[in-house]
C-alpha cells in the first residue's frame, strides 16, 4: 500500500468543519467522497487536526493509504477536476508507510485576520473578522509576548474540553499590520480547542484597553476560562501550515 | 436639494453588473432600492461608469440628489445596515450641486488580478483570474510601456462599440508581483468598453510569448480588434478608484 500526503486549502464558509458528519457537507466527507469516485472503493483520510465550521485552511495536511497506481504528480489534478471550487489539493507527495498526518505533526501555524476598516472590506469579508472599534496594537504585541513559551493554557481553551494535559508550547505570537488588516499569527507545538480564537479575542480586549498586557501571566496562572477574553468568531481563522520534521516529510 | 457623493465597494460575483436592469440583481438597482426604503421616495443614482457582470469595485463613485436632512456622516451606516454584505458604502460626502459622478471624473484606476499558482487560490478565487500557464513577466512590462500615452485604442475595445472617438490617454500600466499574484494596474483618463480586460488578455499573450512586446505599436496602429489578445474574464477585474480634481471633490 502507498501512503499519500496531500496539502489542501479550503474556504471554510460553506463547510460544517473538517470532520466527517452524516448528512453534512464537511471537508473530510467531500474529500473522501471524491477519493471514492476516483478509486472506486471507500477511503479514510487522516487529517493533521480538525477545523471548526467556518474556519479556513491554506495548508491543512491529510494522508491516506491506497493501492492505486496513479502517478504521484497526477493526484492534484485528478482530485481538483472533481472537487468543488472551495476545496483545492495543492500538493501530493508519497510518504513512508508509517507517516500519520496527526501523530507526525510537530506543530502548526494559524493566522487570525482582523479587518479594522470602518465598514467591512468586501474582498476579505469571508476570511476576516470585522472589528471597527478603536484598538491600540502596541499593548497587544506586549500581551502576545506573555503568551509565548510553555504554559498551561486552560484559560485559553473551551471549557469542558475532555483533554487532561493543557500544557502547550507557543513558539511565537506575531502581529502584522497591513493597511486596515491586522494578522495574529500563532506558531506552536500544539493547540487546544478554540485556543487561537480565544487568544485573538483576548488580544482584542487588550487592544481596547479592557485587559492590561501584564495581566496575561495572571490569566494564564488562574487556569480559568472565564478570565480570558471571548472566543473570536471562526471565519477570521485560517489553519496556515502544519509543521513536520524534515526527515518525516 | 443636497448632492451626496458615495464611494462604494462591491463583490461583483452575484451582481448582473452595475447598471439597473429589470428583474436582475444589479449594483445600481440594489442601491436605489435601499435609498428608496430610507427616503420613502424613488431616487436615481449617477455612477462614474458601469461595470460588467462579475466585475468588482473597491472605489466606485456615485452621486444622488435628495432633500433629506440625514447628517452626512450618518449615510454610510444608514445604508450599510440595509444593504447586502456584497455591497458596502465606504464614504459619503456632500458635494456642490453641479457635481456629476461621470462628467466630473478625471480618470479611473482599474486593477486586473492574475493568480499564477498551479491550482486556484481559494482565498482570491472570486477576485482573480487563475492562469497556471508559464508566463514571463519582463516582456509584459515592456509591452505595457507601449500602451502608455495617448493612442487610438480601437484594437483594445470590444468590436461594434458605438463610440466614435476611441482615442484615450493611459497614464500608466503597472505590473506588480506578490507571491503567486500578478496585478496589472491601468490608470488613465478614460476607458473604452472591455479595454482593461483586452489589455490583460494581450499582456498574458505577451507573457506566453505569443505576441512580442514591440508588436504592440503595430497592434495599436492597426485599429483592428482581432489583432489584440482575448478579453480576459470579468472576475479578475476591479474598478479600483475614480479620480476627480481635488477642487471638485
Amino acid at each position: 500500500m502507498r501512503n499519500i500526503k496531500l496539502t489542501i486549502a479550503y474556504d471554510g464558509t460553506d463547510f460544517h468543519g473538517f470532520q466527517r458528519q452524516p448528512e453534512l457537507r464537511t471537508v473530510q466527507g467531500t474529500l473522501e467522497e471524491t477519493l471514492q469516485v476516483v478509486l472506486k472503493q471507500p477511503v479514510s483520510i487522516i487529517g493533521s487536526g480538525r477545523t471548526d465550521a467556518g474556519v479556513h485552511a491554506k495548508g491543512q495536511v491529510v494522508n491516506f493509504h491506497t493501492a492505486s497506481g496513479i502517478p504521484i504528480e497526477k493526484w492534484p489534478i485528478v482530485l481538483n477536476t472533481r472537487l468543488p471550487n472551495d476545496l483545492v489539493v495543492q500538493t501530493a507527495v508519497e510518504v513512508p508507510e508509517d507517516f500519520h498526518a496527526r501523530f507526525y505533526a510537530q506543530g502548526k501555524v494559524y493566522r487570525y485576520l482582523i479587518d479594522r476598516s470602518p465598514y467591512p472590506d468586501v474582498f476579505t469579508r469571508h476570511f476576516s473578522y470585522h472589528f471597527p472599534y478603536p484598538i491600540c496594537v502596541e499593548p497587544m504585541v506586549e500581551a502576545a509576548r506573555h503568551l509565548e513559551g510553555r504554559h498551561d493554557f486552560t484559560s485559553f481553551c473551551a471549557a469542558n474540553t475532555p483533554v487532561e494535559d493543557k500544557v502547550r508550547r507557543l513558539h511565537a505570537v506575531t502581529l502584522t499590520e497591513q493597511g486596515h488588516l491586522l494578522t495574529i499569527e500563532c506558531r506552536g507545538e500544539g493547540f487546544l480547542y478554540n485556543m487561537v480564537r480565544i487568544i485573538a479575542g483576548t488580544l482584542l480586549d487588550v487592544g481596547r484597553g479592557k485587559i492590561a498586557p501584564d495581566e496575561i501571566p495572571d490569566i494564564l496562572k488562574a487556569c480559568d476560562r472565564t478570565r480570558a477574553g471571548v472566543t473570536a468568531p471562526p471565519h477570521g481563522l485560517t489553519m496556515w501550515e502544519v509543521l513536520y520534521n524534515s526527515d518525516k516529510p
